[in-house]
């Protein structure tokens, strides 16, 4: 079958007729998401990048739209699936739970990144299992939910960690609570109207003006755009925030202005691959987050029940936010086409925030 | 009535005899513990440290034992008691729990410290509901309730932020996780002894070899002893960590090499104040935490819960580790020759765990 | 101003003319929904109905959609909004977590029930903080957010109940749990609704066919339909389900078939008002409860969080179910022509979910 | 090997040489404790007693201090250890989390009940995953941290079923709350204990005055005793408890009388194996189950994390209440004399704690 395959830790990728061996049910690929970590493979920057064992390439791509082409556990002929992308050690307690995301070996497979063939080629085959629903209500934006899976995951941790107080409001909810996201990006934006959704009042950053479909998301959902240029002072009260989600991947130099914008029981999420630089952090910096009993926490990789809930989140953003949710599929290339947009798989355009590939 | 008074910012102390106005039942101090704040505010080091509104002084003092006067809540003249130190700013939510820990406004108070009277002195009056029995079995060692409340704490806020996964073992304990606690003063023992009796596999370091009190206390306990002078390398696996306390307070610079030390899903515990320098961390070393799921969190302050599970343990640990808890007291000193002591109140030594003033 | 008044313990209803007091923004009612407490507050039956203090009567009605008539607090003019139904105590500590469904001195008032008149009238007035902003997207189903919170609320207490033990499947979600739901009234249908949504497989039971429009919610929704008219055993396994939610308020003497429905570590959770009637257990069904680690567990009242939820999943159910969403009102009967149904606030009609009585 | 074996269905035991095929660590026994359920065994009142595959007898006993012959994992050559008593399935994913307590499937094994030898042997052979160290300092009473460790894990489900609410109190401990535990037993004292060591104002009843020894436990305590042979009217306010435990296996008949001394919000433990009667439920009776948000949770079977937290309290309890914890073994009778003493594997005496038979 057609696909679009890498050979870590080789530069670039070729779309060519391939061979892959696997068990399940056949799924006809409709659509991929790309995303920044295809791209760094692309680009043979991720050194973690390697091919399944067997195989001198490895399909790219972990974000997929398929149709089921035959009844198989839960699931009939012609219902629209997304499987999920990290797949278990098999070893240790967290994966026999499901939770590959919390693998302690570090033996886990992820679809197109590392010992698993990716998603983006004509067919896979499956276990029912690994497969998740996507309702017809969102055949367009059902792709985000891949991204949006990791985000819903985190903010789940996020819950888990400040269980170690309590961080709800006088009314129950968490509308009292403030968050700053820090990127314009899939994550970025997902990130705000997750919490957004969750009640939260989010402000967004980036080092620049918002972008015209920025400006109509942010209007529509009530979410503030703040442009961080000139740094975060001019936020204005320094204790600001209750959470902060680092969602850029920018220079590390960032974190010491983050940290300052910690209220007391803060927690500083980081999502963002940081690129570049380093964070001088002094000793009173760090005295503060004792003080301030901040919690700092690497945020990664949904699971299964997150991708449910974001299939669950994207209807709903669908019918509140219709104009954000339109504007989240910035471009879909035809596979057929895709020769034609040189850097697609190189680099995001900057007011891109997810560009689709379609198979049919 | 005697008191050791501080009058903060500036530097020293004295034994004078004060008027101080309070409410509640009246507690003749028996002991005060001696702390690494206490010695702060001596040498004029804690810019946070405020004498109570309306007087020039504050008493100092905020680990102490004392006798009940006179039948009062649930307590009887004789009763041995420990105030706790800290109490909430009557508004936020946490305040209003009982759990000043995680005071939102940064208004509360804290005994000896900030805007309250510590207990160094002959008398307190204070109500019952801040009071915690002391069980007479460990008349000696329950100065350092207070203390170990503080750990109490954060273990219970460890294993809050570690919901987030499954972080217990195949057998239900936490026999599989390891632990590497900095330092050996009396917060770096007793954490250690607490993990320790929750079952982790527990190393305990500093830059030195160990003192021959220590060697007994740690051969008595089963806990590991690792002299860190030439860095941490040479523990072998680099990812060998589900869980680093740093109770140290030592030069920031050990952070990077405290964060390559973490396991997949681990924890580093901030609960020392570092006195100087700076941690730079590179890109790569802030991608770990993501890529490894690690959480960095801020420890403090006990409360009543806490005090009460202190003493619990104090009791526990006097009988299955009687050398060691005896170790725990290094030197009691009548207040009438703590002139005789000088730098008593300014400078820990070096052999030294826990010294207390005795007021009777 | 127009109202729909009660004055218990007396029977009946009257449509009257009166002045209440209230304080808050301005809020224009559109509708209210007739639910059963309403009804037994009309037949008499509700001992715990009364009258607020300094009123010889009482407004009916704790479901209601408004319109906000001034800008107040994050409420604009225009917003459609609803108010949450039972308010604190001001005392114990739920009431303070804005948890009044866990309110332990019972002082608690409610909306149309209990101290506090309810929003069958033209306007009321209100705190901002006891509003939840309804989606202009389900305009028409959102009256069904007041019972639904009841069911978000029940749902995340059985979940707490269930983190005694590791209650997920192998894939991390619920997928392996089977849940049954006694009673078909629109609590039955929306806890199915609810308890499917979040990937339970779901029966439901009643003691007849199901109706017509039943019949198209089961099938649009997956969820399965039992006739227990002849009681469960031909439901086969005994040990069949891993929770219970008895929503139909039948008689008292169903008790013992259901706990012998329960599988080990299940729940079983009462939310229906049983009219009648005794259960007798044997000591070997209690022995069963013991041996089999079964949790009973009562079920009320959600609070503000839990009207946010309800809003969130009514949108979502809008276009994923839509037929079965538009079957869950049944009929809207404007305000002048109440008196056109004779026995509407007396009897909920067999073939009923909601009824909702228009204002506007 | 000398032991004790039974042929369940029939009655009636035997002291008898065997052979047991085992693997692990070879452990001399030093003393088993005698409880309610090897009497239903004998007795042959337990029905789900059954021998382990292969054999026609089972050895029995689940209580067991024992020598460990040979060093193995951590342990070495002398240390004191108790066999945790029950295994797991090895399919359903708590068995694999080593908790069998929560055993979906039912297919556990528990030493010298269902399937697996017990342990009233001269040596059982067993793996060092299953044993609990035992500190020495408590080598008299440790025989307690068997049923104990059942207690720990209820009290840990308890806290778990109320984290539905906020349960502590003002002072973030549980002094406010009112536990009541019926029967004074081993499991209803060992309850009372840990129950009180925990904050909890206790109130244990039986329905007779207290024996000599039970008076004393309760002064040294501070537990309040409660004769409830006329019923339990006169403790006074109907909804006294937030807790209640009933742990003496007493007549069904006795439920309603407990629920109708529930709490807003309470808990009703239910430890105890009802040996006869009925209880009747009105209706009523479920509808304030309803409207107090009353929880019933079966309870059952510490495993090894509980075991390890027994041993923690016990040798506590011990120093703290020396008179109580020497009441705990009512006596040690030797192997070689237990046929002096009819009737000892067939019935508690009345007085009776802890009966204990030596090996050695």
């Amino acid at each position: 079958m057609k696909a679009i395959i890498v050979r870590p830790p080789e530069k670039g990728f070729e779309k060519k007729d391939v061979q892959i061996q696997e068990e399940g049910i056949k799924i006809r690929i409709l659509e991929n998401g790309i995303c920044g970590t295809d791209r760094e493979i692309v680009n043979g920057q991720l050194f973690a990048a390697n091919a399944p064992g067997g195989y001198s390439f490895m399909a790219l791509g972990h974000e997929a739209i398929g149709e089921v082409m035959e009844d198989g556990g839960d699931f009939r002929k012609g219902d629209l699936v997304m499987p999920v992308n990290r797949r278990g050690c098999g070893k240790c307690l967290n994966c026999l739970l499901g939770r590959p995301d919390f693998c302690e070996t570090g033996e886990f497979v992820e679809a197109g990144i590392k010992g698993m063939h990716g998603f983006m080629r004509e067919y896979i085959y499956d276990s029912p299992e690994f497969l998740v629903r996507v309702p017809p209500d969102i055949r367009n934006t059902a792709i985000m939910a891949q991204p949006l899976s990791d985000l819903e995951k985190s903010l789940e941790e996020i819950f888990s960690v400040q269980g170690r107080l309590y961080w709800k409001c006088r009314d129950g909810t968490y509308g009292c609570r403030r968050a700053l996201v820090i990127g314009t990006g899939a994550i970025g934006i997902l990130f705000s109207l997750l919490l957004k959704s969750r009640g939260f009042d989010v402000t967004v950053s980036n080092i620049r003006d918002p972008a015209e479909h920025e400006t109509r998301i942010f209007e529509e959902t009530g979410i503030t755009y703040f442009n961080s240029s000139n740094g975060y002072s001019s936020l204005g009260n320094k204790d600001a925030f209750d959470l902060i989600v680092e969602a850029s991947g920018s220079d590390a130099s960032i974190l010491p202005s983050l940290l300052s914008l910690l209220k007391n029981n803060a927690v500083l999420g980081l999502f963002g691959f940081m690129r570049s630089g380093s964070a001088v952090l002094k000793n009173t910096d760090i005295q503060n987050l004792v003080y301030k009993s901040i919690s700092v926490v690497g945020l990664i990789n949904g699971q299964k029940p997150h991708f449910e809930a974001a299939m669950r989140n994207l209807v709903q953003w669908k019918h509140i936010w219709p104009e954000t949710s339109r504007s989240l599929i910035t471009r879909t290339i035809p596979i057929d086409k895709i020769d034609e947009f040189p850097g697609l798989m190189n680099k995001k355009t900057s007011w891109e925030i997810k560009t689709k590939i379609s198979w049919v």
